[in-house]
């Protein structure tokens, strides 16, 4: 077997005189003594030859001989008859092993505190947990999911257990395609809708392509398209399709990533013309388009959004996204992609060798969930508890705003208030302040992929109680008139 | 904003004459339109400027002018004030999109049919399921299983769904901690050991970076690492730390992926003196190990393997990977990770991105069997009754080879025979042969990562019932009997 030496480690140059006061072989082994130590020759390196080292150093091969023989019996270096000598580390001296040292640049890249701060304060124990994205679970039909989950463990037992399909159960995949009007062959489960784009983007994103996201967005898409190498142009969420069009000719922009229905965060709806506007420009410049479609049934009031980009494609331009998660509960991990059927197949060979397939238990029990009604009757709950709480919020909000020039959406659907900061206000120490009285808040520039703006934040209003919400919101003007109070001093 | 031209795209050069026999402008548009129909201008490439064009031409700006007119209203360009013009499609010209040449390189790549193989073979209905890797599943605790899922939902309901933390719950992560022996900070759950492998990979793997892997090994490391970008060196499983070594001096390999306990697909186990020296080559040389230990418990015969590599390194250099999917069931998707601290860390950021956290519900139920001790009631049972089928299975093959020359193992633990033809028999044809008699089987050479022999194939023993297995195999030995009787001919 023919041995390489790295390129990257070339032989240190280090002086050696030779001294009459000492064992000459001495004399060499502490010449590679101060090369060893500083670090410049890794593990695994291959050591000059014993004939070149005595050429150098002017002395006999006998000598580096014997010095090569009191290295290698110190643990320093591995001789290795026939091949050479190579840089080791002695026996035991692993505990200064590095991790860090072997973590991809991409790896690297995601030690980024926004993501963790929103996963960890979104599920440790506050008075108020207004940060995350959970729908309400007050209204978690604990009664209909036990009594599916028993007939699924007592009629599919252990069969639902086995090895699945990775594109999900055919029935789940069936319950899902016949409740949204779509071909089942083209619904694929997943693991969440975190999953849908982490799948979407290790498929298509070649390391340096662009993407368009809105801004601001959704902050597990930015990150998980960026961990996928690409470069993000942000599109304004008053979705002008001139601007877009820019975007589209300047960037080259291998896809779009869009959420028309109750966008996150701002709550707003691309309007029946803009979609078909959106998908037209898309047709022409054949553009893939991600719909992030997760709360287009999640709205109040009967304020039902226009069909989803995926409806209304005549052009097999657009992937739909959606899950579970905002409409029943995050811990069930139960999402879906809506795919041309080539498209379901390569994200399907990426899911295999991501995690083979998803969870069997919860996609019976959301397949007979959806096929008996339980799940629509559900999400009526749903929609009125969500609009009951989101006019509470907006109503106490209102009540605070005259004095405090704080200016919020008022979305007809999502889980969200997008709100902005009075000019001047320290966002920073508002969060912080807010947080220290037990109020929990996303920061806002975490939506967005450019231009991060510090005077956002982002208020879920469907994770509390009706008078947790109306606390939480009294809470945070406190804290905003108290910060405000303290600004001119 | 300024827009550039992609670079990829330059004006092509077709020939244009002035006929007198037609309109000066239609004479333009026709030749733009044959540029345009070559297919060599993408969607977004923008045109030369309109005075360009008249000088190239040798016509009067007014009629480049009118041309283009023409062609926007044609559909084919966009031309956009103060900015250019640019090639698009007609509106509703989408349907020709094509999805494949949207696909980055790397997922381009995952066009391979192996994983694929066992992944849908492995959950198809056919008679002999003799392919997959699942326990067996006669002995799932069903009973045991439906209480605690009962219990959990009537105590934890619904919190146990909400947005829960990226390293595990932390209930299974101490039962898991203090079942295996290790700190719960150092466990972290996951979507069963794919994920694990895939974590990791995505973790530590830098395109072109070398890993070594057992030959034969697990195809989904194999398939999951590659997608990472890794290209990978295969190390004997007669576990030669001497050739180990001149892998790491080659190869300077990021990580080593190894199975000491029940390899699959081997069945082999590394003795105690080997796991020692690999970690001493390990820590020599600073290598990461990644040690895939899903198949320790999986003992029979009372033959338990010794410690794992993760219990006997102690240099932290070891990741070392588990899951439920072996010891109880693969549709529960849940595994787990045991490593150091900062990787935790590292990886907890990754899997944030795949799939923000996995389900909450198997992982109360699992906490508590572990903790219960229904879970190790069940590892009692099941060690039992692979014991029972594994020693069918050898009888079986046993009894069929005397005739055959075929060789195979008797792994003490594990789900597998590894199965070796005899010479000269057409590995293809015999598993066609056998799978039209409803017995499918894992041909070996998706277990290579380089060179693959054609000469094997991998026989799950525990996926069905004893009669089942006896009469598969004698289905195969019958096969094998039939395609030897042609060879002749």
């Amino acid at each position: 077997m023919r041995i390489h030496t790295p390129l990257k480690n070339l032989w240190p140059s280090s002086p050696f005189v030779i001294k009459s006061d000492s064992k000459l072989t001495m004399q060499v082994v502490r010449y590679f003594d101060t090369i060893l130590a500083s670090g410049q020759i890794s593990p695994g390196f291959r050591l000059p030859s014993e004939r070149s080292i005595a050429a150098t150093l002017k002395v006999s091969r006998n000598t580096v001989t014997a010095a090569y023989n009191e290295l290698e019996q110190r643990g320093l270096i591995r001789r290795i008859r026939g091949t050479g000598s190579f840089r080791c580390h002695p026996q035991g001296a692993g505990d200064s092993f590095s991790w860090s040292g072997k973590v991809s640049s991409k790896a690297h890249l995601m030690d980024e505190p926004i993501l963790e701060l929103l996963a960890r304060n979104s599920c440790s124990k506050v008075s108020y947990p207004l940060l995350g994205g959970t729908p309400s679970l007050d209204c978690f039909p604990t009664e209909a999911y036990q009594e599916t989950v028993n007939r699924v463990i007592r009629e599919d037992f252990p069969s639902a257990l086995a090895v699945a399909p990775t594109e999900g159960q055919s029935r789940l995949r069936r319950a899902i395609g016949k409740w949204i009007n779509v071909e089942p062959s083209r619904v694929m489960v997943t693991s969440g809708a975190q999953e849908a784009i982490d799948l979407v983007a290790r498929c298509l994103i070649e390391p340096g392509d662009y993407a368009i996201v809105e801004c601001p967005t959704y902050p597990g898409a930015i990150q998980c398209l960026r961990a996928a190498g690409a470069q993000l142009a942000g599109w304004e969420t008053h979705w002008n399709l001139g601007e877009l069009e820019k975007l589209i000719l300047r960037y080259h922009p291998k896809l779009l990533f869009t959420t028309p229905s109750f966008q996150n965060p701002t709550g707003r709806v691309m309007s029946l013309a803009t979609r078909k506007g959106l998908l037209d420009l898309a047709s022409r410049y054949h553009l893939p388009i991600i719909e992030d479609d997760v709360y287009s049934k999640t709205y109040v009031n009967g304020r039902v959004p226009p069909q989803s980009l995926q409806h209304l494609d005549t052009c097999s331009q657009v992937i739909s996204i959606s899950t579970f998660s905002k409409m029943l509960a995050p811990g069930l991990r139960v999402g879906w992609i809506v795919a041309p059927l080539y498209m379901v197949k390569q994200l399907s060979l990426i899911k295999m060798r991501a995690n083979l397939f998803t969870g069997g238990l919860n996609q019976l029990v959301l397949s007979t969930m959806l096929d008996e009604g339980s799940f629509d009757h559900h999400l009526d709950n749903l929609r009125f508890r969500h609009g009951v709480l989101r006019n509470a919020a907006i109503a106490a909000m209102e009540a605070a705003v005259g004095s405090q020039r704080l200016s919020f959406t008022s979305p007809n659907g999502g889980l969200y208030l997008w709100c902005k900061l009075p000019p001047g206000t320290d966002l920073d120490l508002f969060l912080e302040t807010a947080e220290a009285r037990g109020v929990c808040l996303a920061p806002g520039h975490a939506f967005f992929a450019e231009q991060p703006s510090h005077s956002f934040f982002r208020l879920c209003f469907t994770a509390t109680t009706e008078s947790q919400l109306v606390e939480g919101i009294a809470i945070l003007t406190n804290t905003l008139n108290g910060i405000g109070a303290q600004a001119p001093n």
